[in-house]
């Protein structure tokens, strides 16, 4: 019977994720939105409560994810992604910067400790890619500069936040934290980045050279994949993601002459796979909370209210490191925004660590999702604007 | 973590299971033998040795059955498995009778009690159509005559062996017994096969007009894919396997005009997937009870040896249940041989509800699996030496 209830619960979620992804693109919402709405319907539906704890149903969301930066990793481009590296890192920099100091100060005016204050700071330094990449992608501006550039800020924000977590952890709560040397974790993310990529590209054609030798059917498939897999695992196992791995490892492929076959053997598997993603983070928001005419949600709320206050502006302004002509800094500044399950897990190891409290915990959680709700339309819409008034090239934002 | 060690085995199992089936292609065996051998191979490993205790490993080897039988009914026509029934009825009837009375006898003789014998017996009547199948699929023999004759016979033998099971768990061990009637039981499979493929029939084209006016992308691969899955987790719900239902799905989207795209559509996560499968029972065969030199090992291998010696005889006399011009009744009694996951589902309620003894267990467990891996290489020589015999027709058999 086991089997049976996990066979109902990929049926449920990969069915509610279509009808809702479908109805939104009828409302002309982006489909991502629908399936973390979906999420928050299927969790009021007692029979699919227990999903998000099972193994199976977490492993295929990571797989969804997983797939998805794949992907974006195999529609960018190196050279534009080095390009615009100087971009990158300046948005970067700044959208971890002006939230972990402007929540820290939130806190300590509001009376909390300084220790819960600076780590509810690093809560708010997190950017969840996956939501970015993936509306940024639907909208098919992802290969447009400021797509690359919310990118490639992304994934050093990923680094960045290793290092905020690693050194706050370490520092407020010696017991819970990494073994390892801040400087060594990131020394180790950037290596990683940086050796992947670069030997990547060239064992990459001989694995596709081998590849094309094979008689067994499914090699190419089993081999774009077990390659983004066994980067996925070494970024895990460093410390970093397991989808910076998966972007890097998609980034190496894109260079081999297997792009277009490789793209077409994912898309039917991440199509099933990718909402499934979306779906969980839907179904890990207990909307409950949000409910105004209950008193006992009056504080949480408000403390939720003033972390999206800061939470907001915080990361649009790392739009400001981003230049040159025909830029749009509001667009990145907005990519930027989503924190999702990245700020979801930095606030959880707060929790558990004793660094953070039940109710900043609470609210960090509110507002950390209300970032990830907010995104999906309002990217599309700026998305919209722009491609309108550049028009006759919808894509060239 | 723990992510990251599920990431490890995905990894470590596609990629052992593609590099093993490479291996089979240049012997010329058959891709599945690499793929069993390569889960023997993976067991020795202390990495991976925990992988088939994983919830998710399990479950990705469940999709991946499900989707090798979703393919196999895309690949089968209605109209000749209903042409070849009485055959396939006949085949099943025979191929369930003969090792169940054999193996009752047998044991019975040796001394065992009647109630072990007679579901010793039980345990040997069941087929494995995941075996057999995904054999002849390979070799391209899955349309002709004969394959659709095992195939539909493989079908009826899970109906009947559920009968089989149904009966002799509730007279021999009423407590761990299904609660509803055998004839309920039966009657459920049957009418769910029936009005699973008659009503689908129906529903698929509005189904399949309704994807057309979808405008969310990957409304195709959901859409097929949930179906799958509603039927096989019918088919579970009732009693029935999984992969009955998942079969019945395919066969009903076969009539629809969606189907090349379908078959497209699904391959890239069939082929990633359904490896898994395979290799998975490859690690739960424990190959130290194969060792003849180990003295503790030669009353297991002896009686192993007497069930081998009716279990394989037993299911190639189902071949006789075959007529009609051109068919190779050999060829049916090898592809209905195979046991695989089935028998031991079956000898594990066996031994749970105190039915088999250890030792009659391993001994039962050592011929299923050795019924498992000879039928592959057998199979093909066999396919492959009636090819030649028919030349210029080679999927003709």
């Amino acid at each position: 019977m086991h089997q049976a209830e996990l066979i109902l619960f990929l049926l449920g979620i990969i069915v509610a994720a279509k009808v809702a992804a479908e109805l939104c693109e009828w409302l002309g919402q982006p489909t991502v939105l629908g399936e973390i709405l979906a999420g928050v319907a299927l969790f009021q539906i007692p029979a699919f409560r227990e999903a998000p704890d099972h193994e199976a149903v977490r492993f295929l969301a990571e797989m969804g994810v997983i797939l998805l930066l794949f992907e974006v990793g195999l529609e960018s481009e190196l050279s534009q992604l080095l390009r615009v590296g100087a971009q990158a890192v300046a948005v970067a920099v700044i959208g971890v910067a002006v939230p972990l100091l402007s929540g820290w100060l939130l806190l300590e005016r509001m009376g909390y400790p300084t220790s819960e204050a600076v780590f509810m700071g690093g809560v708010l330094t997190a950017t969840s890619v996956g939501i970015t990449a993936r509306v940024l992608r639907d909208l098919r501006v992802l290969r447009s500069k400021a797509g690359q550039v919310i990118l490639g800020a992304a994934v050093v924000d990923d680094i960045l936040g290793l290092l905020v977590l690693a050194v706050l952890v370490s520092t407020l709560a010696p017991k819970a934290g990494p073994s390892a040397h801040p400087a060594v974790l990131v020394g180790g993310a950037v290596l990683f980045l940086l050796g992947s990529v670069f030997v990547g590209m060239r064992i990459a054609p001989y694995l596709m050279g081998l590849v094309r030798r094979m008689r067994a059917g499914g090699t190419l498939v089993v081999a774009a994949v077990g390659f983004c897999l066994a980067l996925a695992y070494l970024g895990e196992l460093l410390g970093l993601a397991a989808i910076v791995g998966a972007f890097a490892a998609g980034l190496v492929l894109a260079s081999t002459e297997e792009r277009v076959p490789i793209e077409d053997k994912v898309k039917p598997a991440s199509e099933l796979f990718v909402p499934v993603f979306f779906v969980l983070i839907g179904m890990q928001i207990d909307v409950s909370v949000f409910n105004p005419f209950n008193p006992a949600n009056h504080p949480v709320l408000l403390l939720a209210l003033a972390l999206i206050a800061i939470a907001v502006p915080g990361k649009l302004a790392s739009g400001l490191g981003a230049f040159g002509p025909g830029i749009d800094r509001l667009l990145v500044g907005i990519g930027m925004v989503p924190r999702g399950e990245v700020g979801l897990i930095f606030a959880t190891i707060g929790l558990q660590s004793g660094l953070l409290g039940r109710s900043v915990y609470s609210a960090a959680v509110v507002a950390l999702l209300a970032t990830t709700l907010i995104v999906p339309p309002w990217l599309s819409r700026r998305a919209g604007r722009l491609a309108r008034a550049s028009d006759p090239a919808p894509a060239q934002v």
